[in-house]
């Protein structure tokens, strides 16, 4: 089985990443992480989205709040970040505590800003299958890993366990843009093992570890894990047995080291994709 | 097989709208039908719409134009009648000449008044799963249909022929909050037959002349076809090869009288919501 180490396709972004931003004057473009509390995940997620700025030479700077922030006030402070030319582009982490009207937030981010497509404007370009809106990072991280290993779309049935508003849905729309079958199954689903080993391409998005194993898998599949938990002894996992589909599936992608690692390098593409469209170019 | 006819839908839809008006003071929710040119579909579809409201007892007005009106002209008259208090919802007929900026008229559409689903704030809620918004009328018609009959969803599987932004991906996105497993075909599915045989519901809306027939249905199959076509002899016939499914699939909307019917019956019922929602209730 080929391991589809996300190192390779970051290294690709990075590159057109680059390309993007000759040319282009003044301060680099600036990622603002918008943050509520102190999760766990959202400061790993964070720390790694810092990292990749710097190393892509873009700029990225952390707005921290405190988790019993009031509604208003984050409201209000969010509003400021969004109307701030030096901010090309917002990441917000979510979920946000529960005195914060999440839909209002989403309504109001500039859709030119909102990098991660939370806007109900970049959701339904994504909907609408237009290249021009954002679409939600991990999504798309999925179509650069099978792009950068040149693993075929078009014609291929694409199964996708989870249906999440960032992940199944989305991919569902960028996979279907790209000319495959696509099923989305779920917790209702009968017979999920069925489903799964039809898929030529089998996308694991239910976030539960390891719930799918060698008998969800087809031979010959490609299997792209966008899970991302933690084991029974604390270790980090997808939501597929790795070592369980291990010559069965033709290739897969391990986690860590797989898409996790890519989903901050798209994040990295769309500001600067924020950057050119915000100059007319 | 068991023929689905809209009628018994239809019939169902009008005692829930009439619930609906009891209460509903002042003039009854108007419609107002926006149309440019003198297409032979469209005046068929508003014929059937005008009569449906009329039959609902709610007002219809059409608004016509000049196939060749200018874009900014059309532009201003479609601001106006957004704007008019006494318009409650509207139904834009679509696709629009060339000169006139689509887009720019979906993004002016009251997202109130937006009876057929056609603003990004309407697309997103329909990919978001909100209730509070419209889907497509004739996406929307579909799970009528399935629920009028009493026909289980959750946990079946679905596979819709057809991947429009009227039809196809708006009704993959009711059926998953259905919880069908949900499979999307299309021009560029390979083994088309393998997949429609697999459905335990399917849904025809490819837009093609008997397309699907007997070699694409499954035994025990519901067959919903949302289909208009003329066939070679010029009468009306849907995507499903009617004649060829009897004795293989378990039930099947006919073509006229199934679908169609219920889709203006889905429009009335969006009217009277929106005139429900614009007073607050």
């Amino acid at each position: 089985m080929e391991v589809l180490k996300g190192a390779a396709v970051t290294a690709a972004i990075k590159e057109q990443v680059q390309g993007m931003m000759e040319g282009l004057e003044g301060q680099p473009p600036k990622l603002a992480i918008v943050r509520v509390g102190e999760r766990p995940d959202d400061l790993s997620y964070e720390r790694g989205a810092m990292k990749r700025m710097e190393a892509f030479g873009l700029r990225a700077q952390s707005y921290a709040f405190p988790e019993e922030i009031n509604g208003e006030d984050f409201k209000e402070a969010f509003a400021a970040i969004n109307r701030d030319p030096d901010v090309t582009g917002i990441l917000l982490l979510k979920p946000l505590p529960p005195q914060i009207p999440e839909r209002e937030i989403e309504a109001i981010i500039d859709p030119a800003k909102d990098l991660d497509g939370i806007s109900p404007v970049n959701m339904a370009k994504v909907f609408a299958g237009e290249a021009d809106g954002f679409a939600p990072c991990t999504a798309e991280a999925v179509v650069e890993v099978l792009k950068a290993y040149g693993i075929p779309i078009s014609g291929k049935r694409a199964v996708i366990v989870g249906r999440s508003l960032v992940v199944g849905r989305p991919l569902a729309m960028l996979l279907l843009k790209e000319n495959a079958t696509v099923t989305v199954c779920h917790t209702r689903t009968k017979n999920l093992e069925e489903e799964c080993r039809r898929a030529e391409i089998l996308v694991a998005a239910a976030g539960r570890a390891k719930m799918l194993g060698a008998s969800h898998v087809g031979e010959q599949a490609v299997v792209i894990d966008v899970g991302i938990n933690v084991d029974e002894d604390g270790k980090l996992c997808g939501d597929v047995d790795f070592a369980s589909i291990d010559g069965r599936a033709a290739m897969a992608t391990p986690v860590p080291g797989g898409v996790g690692a890519v989903t901050t390098a798209v994040l990295a593409k769309h500001l600067a994709q924020a950057a050119k469209r915000s100059r007319g170019l």
